[in-house]
């Protein structure tokens, strides 16, 4: 839950309407999808189903609650901007629907503002806390990588040993799975392959990218492993995406252009012949969302800062053969960065595991 | 994958652009995330990055495939729609953000329609083969619960035994797990309580209610289980809401008023004594979303017709006690409905499953 001033836009709006689930949380502590946020001068108001009431005092004792069950919740907005003298109530273009916004327009008198990027900004470098909890998420992940793989057995399907990540995540304490891909042999080529029935060889490249949410917080790690000896060609391409990760790693400070790590790395590749294979950004904030602001990719303005938390991870891709990829989430400090994953990254062969 | 005609809206639009993901998948069978559907008095149109071009071949045979790398998907988009000569084009209201409508009227010339309700009310009567990969989905998530319930121990956190439900969900081919509610002892007093660590004490309720994904099809099935010996006021509870269930299923018929069901069941748990304590609609539509048209709600305007999948899933909840749901997935049928959820529906003793 963090406080946030209205002040710095008081020329265009006098109270903001937040709509986004992530960043109604952020604001106000509260978990559930329903209900709106409404920042006020006087400060946040939660419109709510008064059900959610006890939910509310608990999770939000700073917010002043309003019961919406006999007006509805147009009706209890009308109320509240009413009562702040409200002219202007600013809301989030991205997350209110077309129809959303000709609700308000009929129910409201108000002077409508769309806005853009208000809440978000201020999401992207995390509190210590907020660290604590996607360490937690990053930590619950791999032990449920370690615990899952020592259920394989050859003859297991994709899905199976998937099933059995799954499994662990959860009675580890996940709130959710986020998502999980799990590719070998030549399904590794899929960037973003789902776990499917194919059973795992011998002698393949197996990728395991795994995110679950913790206390509303994601984790994100990849780890490519190995099922016996492999071929030249992928022992080169994992060592080239391994040397990649290290190097994109070591660029991350505050004050360097998300671009430039990500250049750092595409040039790395290049060098090493995977130039066209390396086909997706270099990586992503994780937050309260698995893929958030800022983007480490070509295109992307932002500068890292302390307390941004983003993944590394470079993956090579060679369609009929397989693909590799090795990812942290890392948290970026004053001098550096932290990663807040710990499994080993060297090539490892999952028969030791299990 | 359906035809579409633009027929019937000549009036209002020439062309429709479909953002919203389901209806996407519905009318096109491409089951990713991104592109658009355009539909165009010459057929649809699957405005789309090049590295779905190989999907998009396999799942969507009959749409004219537009590729949006070299231009950007409202390059394209302008394009197309000069191409065909429209200048009216129809966009989903509830599915495009004010931020994306934005774009729109920035980037094109055509006058920009906003419709409502023009695919949702197509998709509520099934397919026999969606009803199949309904059934198919039903089907794993009850063997899952079968076969989740058979890990069962005195000991055991509501947590682990839902991730034991969705290991076996996972295994026999769940693409994903939709939700899982697992609520024990005065915890099955919350309607959709999340797993807790709250260890699953001895004669006590349990409430299972259990949704999964195949091939984008939903299932959604609840049972209330025991644990041993039950107090009479649980068992009074629980038989009033097993015969609301019957009762309801009982009503089902092509041409009721959805209304009209949930009205027969409220009345009969009212005169059970429990028409305060069940606190949510009877029950809703199922497909391609876990819940969708038609609602049986006291407010609900649907009439029930052949085809339509819904849930029928009434509910007690006594605060500071404890709870009791009973739901099944049912398809319309011409003279009554078909259940496609068999486990038993009578109280049952875990412990005589484990």
């Amino acid at each position: 839950m963090r406080t946030f001033s209205l002040e710095p836009y008081q020329a265009q709006f006098d109270a903001l309407l937040v709509s986004d689930n992530h960043h109604k949380r952020y604001l106000s502590g509260f978990t559930g999808s329903g209900g709106h946020l409404l920042l006020t001068p006087m400060g946040p108001e939660l419109l709510i189903a008064g059900k959610y009431w006890q939910q509310v005092e608990q999770q939000s004792p700073n917010c002043h609650r309003v019961c919406t069950d006999a007006i509805g919740w147009l009706g209890a907005l009308q109320q509240r901007l009413k009562e702040h003298g409200v002219r202007r109530l600013g809301f989030e273009a991205h997350a209110m629907s077309y129809l959303d916004v000709e609700s308000l327009r009929q129910g409201l008198s108000q002077v409508l503002v769309p806005t853009y990027d208000v809440v978000a900004p201020i999401r992207r470098c995390k509190s210590e806390q907020e660290v604590e909890l996607i360490r937690k998420a990053c930590a619950i992940t791999e032990a449920a990588i370690e615990l899952g793989l020592a259920n394989f057995r050859f003859g297991m399907s994709e899905q199976e040993l998937a099933a059995h990540l799954e499994f662990h995540a959860r009675v580890l304490g996940a709130d959710s799975i986020d998502f999980l891909i799990v590719v070998s042999g030549e399904r590794g080529a899929l960037p973003h392959g789902r776990p499917s029935q194919r059973i795992i060889g011998k002698d393949e490249l197996l990728t395991i990218d795994f995110g679950v949410v913790y206390q509303g917080y994601h984790s994100d790690v990849t780890r490519t492993f190995c099922t016996g000896s492999i071929s030249r060609e992928l022992q080169q391409m994992f060592d080239a995406v391994y040397m990649a990760q290290q190097i994109g790693v070591k660029t991350l400070r505050p004050g360097i252009a998300a671009s430039c790590v990500d250049k750092t790395v595409r040039e790395y590749l290049a060098l090493k012949g995977y130039e066209e294979e390396f086909c997706h950004g270099l990586g992503h904030g994780v937050g309260l969302q698995g893929h958030e602001y800022p983007l480490l990719t070509t295109n992307s303005l932002a500068t890292l800062d302390v307390g941004m938390v983003l993944t590394v991870e470079p993956g090579v891709y060679l369609n009929g053969v397989g693909g590799a990829r090795v990812e942290d989430t890392l948290v970026i400090t004053e001098f550096g960065c932290e990663s807040l994953t710990q499994l080993p990254r060297g090539l490892r062969n999952i028969a030791d595991i299990a």
